[in-house]
């Protein structure tokens, strides 16, 4: 970076990105995590994360007038999150322009999930004080557009146990039945696995993972593909 | 209500409420509860509650230039949260306006805390429809002004624990320490003892709660309360 704050060759937007700041310094500092030094993105990923998250929710509630507010919030959690965000970031190439401090660099913080969709959301809210709000929600929404067109059906972004107690309820059947089978290893890395069984059936089904929920969820998922299996048969 | 949708006599907006709607049909929805009807306001809470999040975050992070991320976020918890967003719906007798179904009507919907916090996101989502971004922005402001005004030292806003664990480390003492001294009652009703031991103070202080964890902050809270009485002598 140009030791120069006045320098006339400072960076005023990035390959791909629709939007060219009118203060570069604002797009300096999105880019600056805080490992970096003193003017880091910290305040503008807060603000950028509070206009990203308004422009989902009024393009999704437009564009989805028949879909309740727990599918708008499903489809927002599912655009909004980091893995989303940090796809986004390196379509873009930003990891090749943050500014870390050296420990993140040698740590190779720039290909981490959470510090990419950070910087990205410190640039929506750069934008938002570069350029207003209609602007910024128009990089938002030009950003996302191809996420909001491909969301997966709305069912589908409902965890598994939710998915399987709606498929079984649908059909009048009793619910799932969880039971821990067999808990194992240290404190720091235990394992739970877990048999969930179902009328439609024969034999329980089970899975392993690091907690409980997770190897509920684990083996609601199996049973789902086990009965669209022999659904396919 | 009137039952006829082009009646002249539609009410257009609240006695306090500092917005006209131009659709009348926007607000009654706003005040429509899920369990009075079809058209009720839970996408325009959806709605609303995303621009109240973004109108709030906007407005702190211009007033508080100097705020860190953190107390940025924590700030904007105390304002949004549903009791201060029912004490402002309280304010302009919202209550009185809410169409409810019978049985919220019996059991005191009207007064309960998430029902009028939802009517009064509603309405920021429907004056947000009605009027547009910029109007929308306006009416949260007006109606949150004075708390954003009167929002306490930002260190109050930490929790007790946060705030003894700071105090000490300020002044290079120890960590306190927890300990759970009695568990007692039925699981349904179950009651945590906590002590909790910091080096400034001769004996530990303790807290009794319904959980570990609102014991502990219990203690803390109270470990604060005696170090500043013992300042004060």
């Amino acid at each position: 970076m140009s030791k120069s704050s006045t320098s006339p060759a400072r960076v005023v937007s990035l390959p791909g990105l629709p939007y060219v700041f009118g203060d570069p310094a604002l797009l300096e500092q999105a880019l600056t995590h805080r490992s970096h030094g003193y003017r880091h993105n910290e305040r503008l990923e807060f603000l950028g994360d509070a206009l990203l998250n308004f422009t989902i929710a009024a393009l999704l509630f437009e564009e989805r007038p028949d879909a309740p507010e727990g599918d708008l919030s499903r489809m927002r959690a599912r655009l909004v999150r980091d893995r989303t965000l940090a796809q986004v970031a390196r379509e873009l190439g930003l990891g090749d322009h943050l500014r870390l401090g050296p420990g993140e660099l040698k740590s190779g913080g720039y290909l981490r999930e959470s510090i990419l969709a950070d910087a990205l959301e410190a640039i929506f809210g750069a934008a938002l004080l570069d350029g207003g709000v209609d602007r910024a929600r128009q990089l938002v929404e030009a950003l996302l557009r191809p996420r909001l067109d491909a969301l997966p059906d709305v069912d589908m972004l409902k965890d598994p146990k939710t998915r399987l107690q709606e498929f079984l309820q649908a059909r009048g059947l009793n619910l799932p039945e969880y039971r821990v089978i067999e808990e194992r290893g240290a404190d720091h890395a235990r394992e739970f696995t877990v048999s969930c069984t179902v009328d439609v059936l024969d034999a329980p089904v089970q899975a392993t993972a690091g907690s409980r929920r997770k190897a509920e969820q684990a083996a609601a998922r199996a049973v789902l593909e086990r009965i669209e299996a022999e659904q396919q048969r």
